[in-house]
């Protein structure tokens, strides 16, 4: 065992295959998942679940990020749906959550220097992306230089390393990799605006990509669709 | 007005001199208050008091820190007492809340990007300070860049600015300077120990530091101490 891993899990494809892929690194991985009151909180059973599959412990935390407003995923926004590529690689769209993996990270940053781990994995990717400004590598590079700063365990020489193991990858490359890693796609949940029942739209951006990610690897997308 | 601002507010004597000065600035603060499972819960009805008093609006958000661990300020740790200035100086305490200004400064970025807010008071300082690693000018200067990195705001060409004017002040002189711009620091508590009554033990860094503070600007104390 190297040592010690906090891996951000959202439930979704990208942060399972993280950890499959801190599972790979011989990590003992410890999961932490965001409660931030998201509207698809299926997110947060399908955390559980991955995590169980990893033999990963898991920890919720929760941080009321719906109290700021300004995001179709946390307030009663219509998702967009049906968008083609191009509109998806646009403008930051309204289902961006203001400064959510900002967040997300100081709070694995708290919980990496409790535990002592030194590595910490986050799920973003820059090219099959939804124009987040938070899913770019100059802003995952700023963040460690900040978080190194930040923290006893930075100042005192033991430094944090912030893995983005996926941030160069296709969608379709990482169902192929997540494949071959035992991850059980079936588990994840993508969608952005999922039925009652729990059944992913589709449509959304978020949905849009799964799917063509799944074709591109040739791959059968597991999800149960409406 | 110059806009709006956001003020992180703890209820101790800073972050409310902080508050004044963004009004002497002519901004607009709205003020951030965190509820993370600090023992001392009086701070956030302080912070309630103190963002009344100058007419501002107050947020509190809460994020359970405490399920970390890792820090006298949330667990049943005891807070040490009765050190001298070099001891306070020295090694970071039990007192240190791991990343906690890394998880509010964040809380705050995604407040002011909701709120179209430029600029985020925060008061921190880097002499009359407890050996925080994130009180230093190193850190927000590195977080500033981040922060604008990871945000639709800071992509779009509104850069937020990270102030903190009391960084390199005394608390002596902060307290100087609070008390010209109509602070009341009877409002404010720095107790990291507070009896249940509401009163400060007098013997933690933090009473230490403030007690020396109001000593040295030759203005009376309004704490009341056990």
């Amino acid at each position: 065992m190297r040592g010690r891993a906090v891996v951000l899990l959202s439930g979704g494809l990208d942060s399972a295959t993280c950890l499959a892929i801190a599972k790979r690194d011989g990590l003992t991985p410890t999961c932490l998942a965001v409660d931030y009151g998201q509207r698809h909180r299926c997110e947060l059973d399908a955390a559980r679940n991955i995590a169980d599959a990893f033999d990963a412990e898991l920890m919720v935390v929760s941080v009321d990020l719906r109290s700021f407003g300004g995001s179709a995923l946390t307030e009663n926004i219509d998702v967009p749906k049906g968008r083609n590529d191009s509109e998806i690689a646009g403008e930051i769209p309204v289902t961006y959550v203001p400064a959510r993996n900002l967040v997300f990270l100081s709070l694995a940053v708290a919980q990496a220097e409790v535990l002592g781990a030194q590595d910490l994995y986050i799920g973003v990717n820059q090219l099959d992306y939804s124009g987040y400004p938070d899913c770019r590598n100059e802003f995952i590079e700023a963040f460690g230089a900040a978080a190194n700063l930040a923290t006893k365990a930075g100042v005192e020489g033991t430094r944090l390393r912030i893995q983005t193991p996926l941030i160069d990858m296709t969608k379709a490359q990482i169902i192929t990799l997540g494949t071959g890693l035992g991850v059980d796609y079936a588990m994840t949940t993508s969608c952005y605006d999922p039925t009652q029942n729990g059944k992913a739209c589709g449509g959304c951006d978020s949905c849009i990509l799964r799917k063509q990610g799944f074709e591109q690897a040739g791959v059968p997308d597991p999800a149960r669709y409406a």
